[in-house]
């Protein structure tokens, strides 16, 4: 098992109705780590600026993660996010946000890590994810992020980058702006033909669909009664599905399925506190049991 | 098994983005009964005014819908709605109403229907809601809906219905209003203390959730590639849920949970096509598959 994954790795400034807290740790790269981590060991790539305090990344310690593949970029600064979720637990509303290293040039991928059969294209410029992904030898799952910036001004780069993964996550308003679509199934179905083997629309709190050639799965969130903070939720609920994955020899409808309810679980832990907080509350077991529970309250 | 309900029947004016139709039957108690009937009997008491087209009722001949509650009143004219969905098909807009024959008192519950077991009290004034079931011999299970209207203007009267009932339906802004509660678990289970036995919001397109004293269930929407005309979902849902439960001789979670399904699975018949038109193409044993189709596409 080898899972990469390269994305942004950021210090946040968080605002919610719970609170606000200030330099917390945060970014694509280091959500979709923690989570994946439960499941099976993972390669990180990511740059961070001098500026970084080394306790920052404090967090990947004691899990299964290689962070040898973070670069701490002389000259740079690390990427800042501050956002808001005062006014809608939903949506976010960025206050501001520095791009720093992120918008410079990608992060090296050390030689060692070149072998990863598994890998997450985290959301980053769709060039620099087809970039990444012709530098590995041979992987046998690839799953990308995007998002609207890239589908608004860089579609001809996305629909280069489309058929060389087997899966596409995106959101709701991202599926419908790349397909023109309103209807989120024909939206999923048109965008799977673009070329992934499946395409994930995350809905937030309402959830998640997935449309393979011949199939279309539904799942609610994972009905919480407390949201502290949805910061992350997304790249971890990638985390837990990629993460599950990798530890999978197929892509069958119940091995897919089954992904997106480990996705869905370990999203749940991630926003029940601030930052990486909620995940270091959970456990593998804690996660399988949040599933089967998941799992029962659904069937009928 | 009888099955009562009572609430509105009227004469719709429908725009989407799939065209507009005008004239068309509609009301809460007609697309619950319509639902309602692939499962049990149905009792209809409302009321349509003497402008009422005799064909617009047509819609019942052929299925178990007793309509002799159904008065013809004299010198009032029938409840009118013109809704438009162009601009969001998850939202009607709503163009005019004119409440008419609804505007003035209930109809009588003809002595027939008195001894009626199963009851759903549609969408109305709380007051009426509670003055309906009080004359009702010794109904099993009672269901009401109700609206922002009458948690706004009529809280009192609705804290007074709802210990009389064992099930309130009402939609995710609803809830929130009347419990003051912006996560939805937590204001469903307040709503949930407030007297009934469980407490479903309808979410619309992101689905159902349910609680009951003890436990939360989640229902994604069943994914439908068309969505042509929204009007009657709510009704209908509860129709397929009530019509289910009806049959059936107990509450328990997994007959609740196959009730939110049944009602899922009627609504996506119901606005598969303008007005009763989706229903007109369902039959039971289309609903049982497409149930058994929605049941494995979650199972995991």
């Amino acid at each position: 098992m080898s899972l990469l994954v390269t994305g942004s790795i950021g210090i946040d400034t968080v605002h919610t109705p719970f609170g606000k807290r200030v330099d917390l740790v945060g970014g694509s790269a280091v959500y979709f780590s923690c989570a994946a981590a439960f499941f099976t060991p993972v390669r990180l790539v990511g740059a961070v600026g001098e500026d970084c305090p080394p306790n920052l990344l404090n967090v990947f310690e004691g899990r299964p993660i290689d962070a040898s593949g973070v670069e701490v970029r002389k000259g740079s600064k690390t990427f800042r996010w501050h956002g808001s979720y005062v006014k809608n637990l939903n949506e976010a509303e960025t206050v501001h946000v520095h791009l720093n290293v992120l918008g410079e040039h990608a992060a090296p991928i050390p030689t060692q890590f070149l072998d990863s059969k598994h890998v997450f294209l985290a959301n980053s410029h769709p060039r620099l994810q087809r970039e990444t992904l012709q530098k590995l030898q041979s992987p046998m799952l690839v799953v990308a992020d995007t998002m609207n910036l890239w589908i608004e001004n860089e579609e001809d780069e996305l629909l280069k980058l489309l058929p060389l993964v087997h899966g596409l996550i995106l959101n709701d308003a991202e599926v419908r702006m790349l397909t023109q679509e309103p209807n989120l199934v024909l939206a999923a179905r048109k965008a799977q033909k673009l070329g992934p083997k499946f395409v994930i629309v995350k809905k937030g709190e309402h959830g998640c669909l997935m449309v393979t050639e011949s199939e279309v799965f539904v799942l609610p969130a994972y009905p919480l009664e407390k949201v502290v903070d949805p910061t992350g939720a997304g790249d971890s609920f990638a985390g837990g599905m990629i993460g599950y994955l990798s530890t999978q020899d197929n892509l069958s409808p119940l091995t897919l399925k089954r992904a997106l309810a480990f996705g869905t679980v370990v999203a749940s832990f991630t926003i029940s506190d601030f930052s990486l907080d909620g995940l270091k509350s959970a456990s593998r077991p804690l996660i399988d049991a949040r599933c089967e529970e998941f799992r029962k309250s659904m069937t009928f």
